[in-house]
């Protein structure tokens, strides 16, 4: 028997892979809500930024209410080429709205480059601004494996903290 | 020092990964507990639903209690080709048993096809259904890339969290 | 609006990818942290084993203070070549100087072999003594497919739930 006055947080799961733009098409990097420049970018429509797309996918998922493609698919075209960290903040005002707090974000990103550690902490102050929660982003290779370790593109995986708004509490 | 009356939930992972069926054996594809009627199907034991397996090992998981081996190996021929809903339910009697109060689960998989969003909800309710408590279902692609992406097979990644049942509470 | 009375906890992931090591060069094989005897090694600087970086990566990862690469660089070389229990036992400790308690840590691996039901209790038991918090390790297969199906390297994925140590308390 549960207890009422008892809140049970929710964990969610996202993982989003973009592969690198054609050499003949060349777009720039987006990821973890950061430009950088000089680096190879990834396709995909709006700026194909995996750490952001997994990080919502992840609240979604955590609260119940479906996945990119159900909030941002087409008929929402004012999302169409939306940036990631623009999509990340309306993934969180709509489970906010759907009744939920947002806990944390945890993103870990795999891919060879580009170098991630000397702007952890812009990235993680972008995120954590756009959703108003904290996100934390970590980075790994896979060791030269797969198609992350060929440099086909990257793979991020997500998680999330959400629990149901207390009662009697404003949002 | 802990407080002795604060409940801590545990969080745990799952992941399956099933192989299409050749194309001279062909099977229905069962996926987050539906039958997708015109879809190729998966092998593997039971129905190969990734989903429901995923789902599983993520309690099993997340109670420190093994995996679908541990639980679903030779030595319980009853489960021998069992459907994925049929293990999931009785993966969360067994956390049960175990002391464990189910929070929720959610699931992602990666896979070019089916388009899913028609039938999240139904899916969702299939296999929260089958555990008695919230399960969560999104899907997503790997952009071409990988296995999944040459569509050679469907990967599942799952999080769920648990709490010890409270004390006097009744199961 | 928060109550200040609640304690929400944090979640983290973790993922891990180790390539095996050259036939020419062998090497031991470390995983769950155990030695796995007559078993194709892991390359890697330390030994290699993925199930205890992912449990630290998730670690880092919930806490949001970075991850192996920040924590165990070239700037700290008394780690250069650390086991992986002995980073996980460190990853624990700044975790907790960064003022969480460790709910616990879930840990799967993808990979054909080593068989690893039998030994699941021993290397749950050597990783959560290194933590000195729960850690539960699962085992599954990638069905053939991809980098783990054809026996060029194993992933492990792991989540990790702390939460802010309670006010008064003493670490």
């Amino acid at each position: 028997m549960k207890d009422p006055q008892m809140i049970i947080p929710r964990t969610g799961i996202g993982l989003d892979v973009h592969a690198y733009a054609a050499e003949d098409s060349p777009r720039p990097l987006w990821l973890g809500g950061l430009l950088w420049p000089g680096e190879r970018g990834l396709a995909g429509h709006s700026d194909g930024d995996p750490v952001a797309h997994a990080a919502a996918d992840a609240l979604f998922s955590a609260a119940g209410i479906g996945d990119l493609g159900t909030h941002f698919g087409t008929d929402r075209p004012e999302f169409a080429g939306a940036s990631g960290v623009t999509l990340l903040a309306e993934a969180a005002r709509i489970v906010r709205a759907a009744g939920f707090e947002i806990g944390n974000v945890a993103v870990q990103f795999v891919a060879n480059r580009p170098k991630f550690g000397p702007r952890r902490e812009e990235s993680q102050q972008v995120l954590s601004d756009a959703a108003d929660a904290p996100i934390s982003v970590t980075a790994t290779t896979s060791d030269r494996l797969g198609f992350t370790g060929r440099g086909e593109g990257i793979t991020a995986v997500a998680t999330a903290l959400v629990y149901p708004r207390p009662a009697g509490a404003i949002g």
